[in-house]
């Protein structure tokens, strides 16, 4: 019974993930759904690309916590539209969660819109929300082997990105075997390496970000 | 309906946990399940104390993964007893898988039983597995504002460890802001920092361990 009712769950949340889909492809809309571990820098990659994104580009952020809308607070600070979603406990984020903070916005208008899940590399995987693509975020202090450990948001992601690279002199982790690791699990992966610190691989992110989409596109170089 | 699934789930995990807790307490076993996002050092933490412990102390671990069994095979070359719980997709362990894998173990000659959960700040929260305490492991390269981000662990905690205090130079986290955030959370919580790396803080977390239960003692120092 267990079993059933979370498939019924699931179901459901498919078919309102397919519509929301419909409409951001219908309206052009970019929707990049960004996951990873508590912890591993999602906010700062976020802020580090809204602060140099190029002022025409149509943007907006959801942003999921389980409490406190701190997330939120911070990205708000470059002028984009930005919207807290606070789960209250849930583990990760749903297509009803999506479609209802979009409810009173006008998504139709926007180049690109970015999710930034629950701190949590495991339930958020399973949950589609209409994303043209998932992003995992891995930082550099969590180890190598978790593409191993967590495989089903790594076989879902199009977009690896490695980040807090200006760690690597202070932490045990051999990015060579990282990438290995996220290639068993999906050999199509892409992979960016990142310092949201010092900067360094943001200008590839930038680039990646700016091949998905024709409006999308950087103002200031990092 | 998919509350009432979720509550019956609980109760029954509820009362398997408390029989659990109940035979613990029987064969005056200290049973810790330590819960943390991925790469915040629960293993490596678990190895430096298996390490150093005395030979004397009837130590078992249990360790939870969704995939591979990496975590089990670290574990085991300190020559205590080891198992891996792979949970093949779930976020959490719970009290049933600790039943299924103590079954053909004898948790009755142990005085020191280490559940080390799946790497997750969320969902391992909700889930009682009969131990004494829950124990919060948060990296430093995470962020200091996680007790409040995800509150249901941290209240739940007795202790939580700050661990990689070697990256502090490196990152930026403010260690007094990150203990106010946890007793903001639950004004009772131990706190201790440690690195797994340099073995700083080490000591203070033996003598906590030691100080839960009058067998379990430490050979070498740190």
């Amino acid at each position: 019974m267990k079993v059933e009712v979370a498939k019924k769950v699931l179901n459901e949340n498919d078919r309102l993930a397919d519509e929301l889909r419909r409409r951001f492809e219908t309206h052009g809309t970019l929707c990049l759904n960004l996951i990873s571990s508590p912890g591993a820098g999602k906010t700062t990659l976020l802020e580090r690309t809204l602060e140099t994104l190029d002022r025409e580009t149509r943007v907006a952020v959801l942003t999921g916590d389980i409490q406190t809308d701190n997330d939120a607070a911070r990205l708000a600070r470059f002028g984009f539209p930005v919207k807290q979603i606070t789960t209250g406990g849930t583990c990760h984020l749903d297509a009803r969660m999506i479609e209802k903070a979009l409810a009173d916005w006008r998504p139709n208008e926007l180049d690109l819109l970015f999710i930034e899940n629950v701190g949590n590399l495991v339930c958020p995987a399973g949950y589609d929300l209409g994303e043209a693509a998932k992003i995992v975020i891995l930082s550099v202090a969590e180890g190598e082997e978790k593409p191993l450990k967590y495989p089903s948001i790594f076989s879902r992601a199009r977009l690896m990105v490695l980040n807090k690279t200006d760690l690597l002199p202070y932490v045990p982790f051999d990015m060579e075997r990282a990438r290995q690791n996220a290639r068993k699990v999906q050999p199509g992966i892409s992979i960016l390496e990142v310092s949201c610190t010092t900067g360094d691989g943001l200008a590839a992110w930038q680039q990646w970000l700016a091949a998905q989409h024709p409006r999308v596109r950087f103002g200031v170089a990092v």
